[in-house]
């Protein structure tokens, strides 16, 4: 990583899957949406969690991150057990399936972020409560770059709650199930259009195997997924996707103002940083759990990207 | 269209199309592989039609075909008649539903080329039963470059036959689904692998909303679709894709031994092959019928290519 790159702040999951796809089974590995999302960041800038864990989740990975210079200091263990889901995916790989979810310590979580994580530049609300999403934005400053996702589940129970978050966010990275059932379109340009006009000003449809669309002020990219040999476990991709992706920004100082002053060059970083993030996501999803990023070379994230690359010359 | 280009010689059905899809229903339009195929390839270079109407297919469309340089001297018309295909999409667009099929006078279709037939340059063998696209390919000579489709019910049905056919043929276009079922494979990487051993050196599968992917000796291309606002009916997006790219291919010269003289140059034209064909595929889904091909400009063809280029570009 390069010196003196600005943090990523990032509030969200961490936790236990116990995971059935075609490829086989994994019973209460690491995940959660920070787990991956910080671990595919660290590959391109700091990051600062914030979360929460039980007293069942393994020191050493907490370890392992801080090696990584990804700031735990904002991951609280509480008495009891970390959160713990359980889902499985058809032979499609598109959707995952939730079996079974047991909150736990997250049930309460409420993020309070210190002095370090409200001067973070960047900002990644991963995918909980909208109404908590909103706690953490009321914490931090105007001035950073907000990026968030959320999911089916406050698309459903607490939608005009999202609207609320949507309102002050900059980014929003979403799955094309999600963007469909969010703007009661069937298309994705609708879709995209109808989203934007919620409030963030660029939009992420994430496509699992079909790659990402990503939706500007000055157009539509459109980016291929890195074709794998075999998916073992799409857990995940949606996170490190978005952990790649905010990286690449903060690597290459996209501020928040950028946008304003320079759409080009904004636009031209953005679709770089879509491509990092389909590329960090075709690893993720090789293995089950953060297995394959906890062993990627950045010599292996480069071959990839130039491979992609090469993919989409024309 | 530049003058001096080789002629494209393709071979298959005629039709009525009797269409439901969420958008809407078309009773009786016209349809079949080579009337989409051709309309698509005369933007780019003269087609010959060998095909079998009958008596109720309407003199007037020839004739417009005729308007458009495609040679329709070999389409023969026969007592009785024309192919009837009935069938629906469901609310993805993806597959096709077939509900009925009357073959009527192309029951007996048995494809009879005459001199100018034999010596065109470049072959599009449409989908049709594989024992005739070896007909086909028994009357011509073997320095062409021929490209092929088919379909699950020749995949199902006549597999050794459609094994011998693609022995034959240079280059192979396919859906998705249908790329899984001949192969047995779940995943487009070693699908296009395990398809690239049973002859054709060139493989694109076809990904309908998804765009196409291209495999050659030289790599891979992932190619986005053009995201229309609307799809109105997908049925001929296939064939037009084909067409534009047989019909670029063409105009570019791009015959059967650059491949070997020159393969990155072969690799560059198929990957531009392959976005002419996607553009046109996406025109082709806005109407029903061959309708909006039979009115599209080549301004708005050119506009949406550069369209499609800068959605590509990072």
């Amino acid at each position: 990583m390069k010196p003196n790159i600005d943090s990523i702040l990032t509030v969200g999951s961490l936790a236990f899957d116990t995971i059935e796809t075609p490829s086989g089974k994994a019973e209460s590995v690491l995940g959660g949406s920070v787990n991956y999302f910080s671990i595919a960041a660290s590959f391109y800038a700091p990051v600062q969690i914030v979360g929460v864990v039980g007293e069942d989740f393994p020191q050493s990975h907490l370890e392992w991150l801080a090696s990584r210079k990804i700031d735990v200091r904002g991951i609280r263990v509480e008495p009891g057990k970390t959160f713990h889901w359980v889902g499985s995916y058809d032979q499609n790989f598109n959707e995952a399936k939730t079996i079974h979810t047991a909150l736990n310590v997250f049930e309460t979580f409420d993020p309070t972020l210190d002095q370090t994580h409200r001067s973070a530049p960047y900002l990644f609300l991963a995918n909980i409560d909208p109404t908590l999403q909103q706690r953490v934005l009321d914490q931090v400053a105007s001035s950073r770059l907000v990026a968030c996702d959320s999911m089916n589940f406050w698309i459903k129970g607490k939608l005009e709650e999202l609207k609320k978050t949507l309102k002050r966010v900059d980014i929003l990275s979403i799955n094309e199930g999600e963007a469909f059932m969010l703007s009661g379109e069937r298309n994705l340009v609708r879709a995209a259009e109808y989203v934007r006009k919620l409030g963030p000003s660029v939009v992420i449809i994430k496509r699992g195997e079909h790659g990402a669309s990503l939706f500007t002020p000055s157009g539509t990219f459109i980016a291929p997924a890195f074709p794998v040999g075999q998916v073992v476990d799409p857990t995940g991709a949606g996170d490190s996707f978005a952990g790649a992706f905010m990286g690449y920004l903060a690597q290459s100082g996209a501020h928040r103002d950028l946008a304003s002053s320079n759409p080009a060059q904004w636009d031209h970083l953005l679709r770089r940083a879509v491509l990092a993030g389909c590329v960090m996501a075709s690893f993720t999803v090789e293995d089950f759990s953060v297995h394959r990023l906890m062993r990627l070379q950045s010599e292996e994230l480069h071959a990839r990207q130039n491979a992609l690359m090469k993919m989409m010359a024309v």
